[in-house]
This record gives C-alpha cells, structure tokens and sequence, in this order.
C-alpha cells in the first residue's frame, strides 16, 4: 500500500490535493440545490455534502465552501430560510454539473443550464422540474466550522415530490426507479446497481438478503 | 408525483419513515469508523454520513445519532480523539452492515463480523486490513445539532493507506479501482459504474468528457 501522512497531503500540488481529498470518502450523495433572493433571483447549485440528520422530525444537512460558486446558495438560504434539495438524474447530469460554473448571482444557472424551476404556493425556492425527487426544506440551523471557513446549513423538510414508482411498501424510495446518480472527487459521475438489501443486523443471528 | 408535507412525514408509521427519510437524499458514502477505548477495547461501525470538510488541511465529517449502537464510537473518539474510515467493499459488505448489531462494548466488531484490525505506532485507533483506502483521523471538533440529539464529528486527517492502483494521475483515487461500494437508506448496497469524468465547468464553456 502507499502512504501519505499529513505533511505529505499538505505538501501534495494544490489540483492535486483537491482531488485527492475529495475522493477519499468515496461516493457521495448528489443533488441540486435551488434558492432565490428575496427579489426572486433563481440559484441553483451542485452539491455532493447533502447527509441525513434526523428522521422526525426529518431534517438534512449539507456542508457549504466559503469561496465556491456555492456561497450565492448559503446568501439566499440565509436571507429567505428556504432551499431545495433534488436528485440529478443520468439524462441530465451535464446541465446539473454546468450549475458549478460561476456565474453572476443576477443569472439563473436553471436558464444557462437548460433546467426547469418549479415553483409551489407560499415557498419561495425553486425546485428542478426534472428531478424525480424534490425536497422542499426550512432553514433549523447555521453551523460555522471553527477549523475552516466552512458551513453547515441544517433544514427540515416541509415538502416531498415523487414520482410514483419511487416510493416501496415499506418506505424505501428505490434510487433506481428514481434513476438517482452518484459521484465521486469533483467531476465524475456514476450509476448503480442494487448488490442487495440486507435483514436488520442483530448480535449471533445471521443476515439474510431481503 | 405523490406529495408529502411535513405533518404526513410526522404522521407515517415510524419504521416507514425511517426509511423513507433515510433514502431521500440518495447515494450515500459507506464507510466502517474503527475506534477504541483507553483500554484499548476495540470498536467497528458501519457509517453512511462521512462527508468533505475541507482539502487543506484535509478534514472530513461524519454524523452520529445520539442512542444508535455507533454510541461506543463517540465515547472512544472523545477519549482517545482518534478514529479511523475505512471504505467498504463488496467481499466484505455483510460483515460491514453486521456491526450494525448492539453488541456489548467489550466485545469487538472486528471479531464477531470477521474482519482483521491493523494497527501503526503511536495511533490507538484501528484500521480495516481489508480495506483499500484506509484513514486515520484526530478529533479536530465536536458540533451538538441543537435541532436534535446528533453530534458531528470533525477530523484532521493523518494517515492515509492506499492500494497502487487506486491513485490517478490527478490526484482522483478511482473507486472503481477500489472497488469500493455505496448504499442507500439503510440496507441497500450498491455497485457503481462510471459515466464519466467532466470538465471544469466555465460560465458559456462547452462541457468535454475528460
């Protein structure tokens, strides 16, 4: 095996540390995020950070960098306390990966990345008409990283769409019906396949495939 | 598409929703954290929330639910500040999701799911021998989520071992190559393929494969 301690990681060319890091952790969650101003300015964002913070009441988490193309997305949750959260499919995820160029906060990324905004009575942020997951979310909580300058934003779900086939009898929503895609590091995208579902682990009871 | 609010959340039978908010977000990074106590009593659990923190210093985070069985993970982080994540792969992906079993804190995961610690000097904590991609991580930052019961733990990372082959030219360390695996929810394993690799997106800059 290689080895690489922490000076070594700090001593690695800035492009390739930045990969290097990123990928570490393996495959990530992947999702748009859409804000608006509060003069209705559309944001939309890609995000590989979103995590699962609490089922009831249901909230999720997501790491905002202080300088990236993101900040115009924590600017907008922080003033409208609204965001949105949807899954990026395989047919689409060059527009979703496009929303990372940086582009003046007077431009909507859904108009330069040719996806659709969707809007619902009485929540100001857009969802992504396209997505077969759309989460509308609250801001509960702001979360300053002391080590860096990065964010954690924490909100509660207020809204749930889903195209129909997703959802299973025993609550499960199939990121394969949903035609969910992963990632991994900054730039590469995945698709897959169910290996399987596994029985609820106990202590000497062996685990059976569901 | 079917539509959720937040009280139809609220209200769905708790197991359903357990599951049901667990798969929203999609993907997520599968990872097994090895922590001991000052006794050196080992511990290893099954983790879906690791995510990047930062590149430089290279940090990562990872959520913790407040009376899961990963409770012994945050008493030996806490005592010791030391944890290590290792990813998860498909030889070995029943023995990871068996450590999801409330085992007594004196009896190691590492034994009863048959997987092999490794250990390096001057680092309590223990490592996945069967893993590819291996870290070890001090305690940088304990975050409470007022919101409810869940800590975030935040690490610096110190040791990273790697097979060869994994380490691109750029820096990327190919999950392929690592063969590591992702899961969704709380149960279901998956195997990815990649799409492909994009281009650093630039505002009206045609996106190339890589």
């Amino acid at each position: 095996m290689i080895y690489y301690n922490h000076s070594d990681i700090s001593s690695l060319e800035q492009r390739f540390r930045t990969n290097f890091v990123n990928s570490l952790s393996g495959f990530r969650s992947l999702n748009l995020i859409g804000t608006a101003d509060l003069t209705n300015n559309e944001n939309l964002a890609i995000f590989n950070s979103v995590f699962h913070v609490g089922a009831n009441p249901a909230m999720l988490g997501m790491v905002i960098r202080p300088n990236g193309p993101e900040h115009g997305t924590l600017k907008n949750i922080i003033s409208t306390k609204s965001f949105t959260i949807n899954n990026v499919l395989k047919q689409f995820y060059k527009n979703a990966h496009q929303t990372s160029a940086r582009y003046e906060s007077s431009i909507s990324e859904f108009t330069k990345c040719n996806l659709n905004s969707k809007y619902i009575d009485g929540f100001c942020a857009p969802f992504v008409a396209e997505s077969s997951i759309q989460i509308g979310l609250i801001l509960q909580e702001i979360i300053p990283i002391k080590a860096n300058e990065t964010t954690i934003i924490i909100g509660t779900i207020q809204h749930v769409f889903l195209n129909d086939l997703i959802l299973k009898e025993d609550g499960f929503l199939d990121p394969m019906t949903a035609e969910t895609i992963t990632n991994c590091g900054l730039d590469a995208y995945y698709q897959c396949d169910l290996i399987a579902r596994l029985s609820y682990a106990k202590p000497d009871l062996e685990i059976k495939l569901k």
